[in-house]
């Protein structure tokens, strides 16, 4: 059955890259791109990843199984527009998804068909829309939400997400494009619940695996004690 | 040979409790406690917990045991202000600590000495002399700083802290109190590395332990193509 999921490598802070790079300037210089290369190096390493951009070597490893894993699992992909207009350049006329790919945008823009299988369709009418777009041609494959963090934030604040999978970086970087925010809209007292179903650890990283339970509220629990709460506030 | 320690648990988002309780009424019913007491959960559902806490039952599972190995391993703490002040109604006349206790504070005070071999010592001279105070009484156990967030990220800062545990909880919070954030003081290329020693998923958490190794330049790499760099923008 269809699983509409996502994955993202992420600092141990959270942050998927530097900070937003805005100004002049070639984004391959910013900090932005530093923090990202450090929290893909990862995956830059693994052959699995090379093999799909082209490259020679890289190493066999458990990481690169689970880059292998991930892309054998997606049936298509739905991608932020920023993700889908700096990767063009770079990902040339093969790129590494060879599967149908829907760009959440507000830019209507003609469809494009790349070779290996890969075509962006940009869609215009909401990231739902994306979603149900990609589950109809994805073989019964899962629907990847292949980033960048602001699409995997929307996709979870509309309850469409079924399994989110991290790639916990051992790295701290203080500041930079953060995967989760403020912007999930939850309550004073209420939360998104997970289940971890899958760890991996790995020396450069660790990847867990969790299904999205969906939203709770946050219940008063009274410690144990058999009388009122007693806690060790941290 | 003595290691300084940390160990805190922490939302899949970073957070170790709700948004700071700042008005009126009971922290116990506040946001902050509601955070709070969803994440550590996990531990106050051990027995190895409940022990110290002179609470009954409790499960005596893989999570108990990390809470049981956590006590066992220090031989002194650090504390910060506003963890000690929280804790002192609850904890009672014996506090689970049973070691010497460092309390970073602004505010000097007489010690203060409980049942059980748990003592509190008022350090107003900053986080260094607390470290090295409860250093010279570990007796070659570890120096754990128990928290709270303030507290281990000023440990970190200062290039104190040997090994930082995560008890990475399965929830997502969206705002509270951060375990990390931007005054780390990191330039804007710079990261804190860390490698992962130990990684024990449960059901409740995922337990990932790290060496701290130290603040390091963040270097562009060539994604390996033998050209100029090409990456996939998340």
């Amino acid at each position: 059955m269809t699983k509409v999921t996502a994955q993202l490598s992420v600092s141990l802070d959270g942050f998927y890259a530097g900070p937003r790079h805005t100004g002049d300037g070639d984004w391959v210089d910013s900090a932005e791109s530093a923090g990202f290369f450090r929290i893909t190096r990862w995956a830059t390493d693994a052959m699995a990843w090379r093999e799909r951009q082209g490259f020679a070597g890289g190493e066999r490893d458990t990481d690169s199984e689970i880059i292998a894993e991930s892309f054998a699992a997606a049936g298509a992909y739905v991608m932020g527009r920023r993700m889908a207009d700096g990767g063009e350049e770079p990902w040339g006329d093969e790129p590494p998804f060879r599967a149908p790919v829907f760009v959440v945008t507000h830019r209507p823009r003609q469809p494009l068909a790349r070779l290996g299988g890969t075509t962006f369709t940009y869609v215009t009418d909401g990231v739902a829309s994306a979603v149900e777009q990609a589950r109809a041609v994805a073989g019964g494959k899962n629907v990847a939400v292949a980033g960048g963090g602001s699409l995997v934030r929307q996709v979870l604040k509309a309850g469409l997400l079924d399994e989110l999978e991290l790639h916990i970086v051992p790295v701290l970087l203080g500041t930079g494009l953060s995967l989760f925010d403020a912007d999930l809209d939850l309550d004073d007292k209420e939360a998104i619940e997970l289940t971890p179903t899958r760890v991996v650890p790995t020396p450069q990283v660790t990847h867990i695996r969790y299904a999205v339970r969906g939203r709770a509220a946050l219940v008063l629990d009274d410690r144990g004690s058999g009388g009122g709460p007693t806690a060790i506030r941290q």
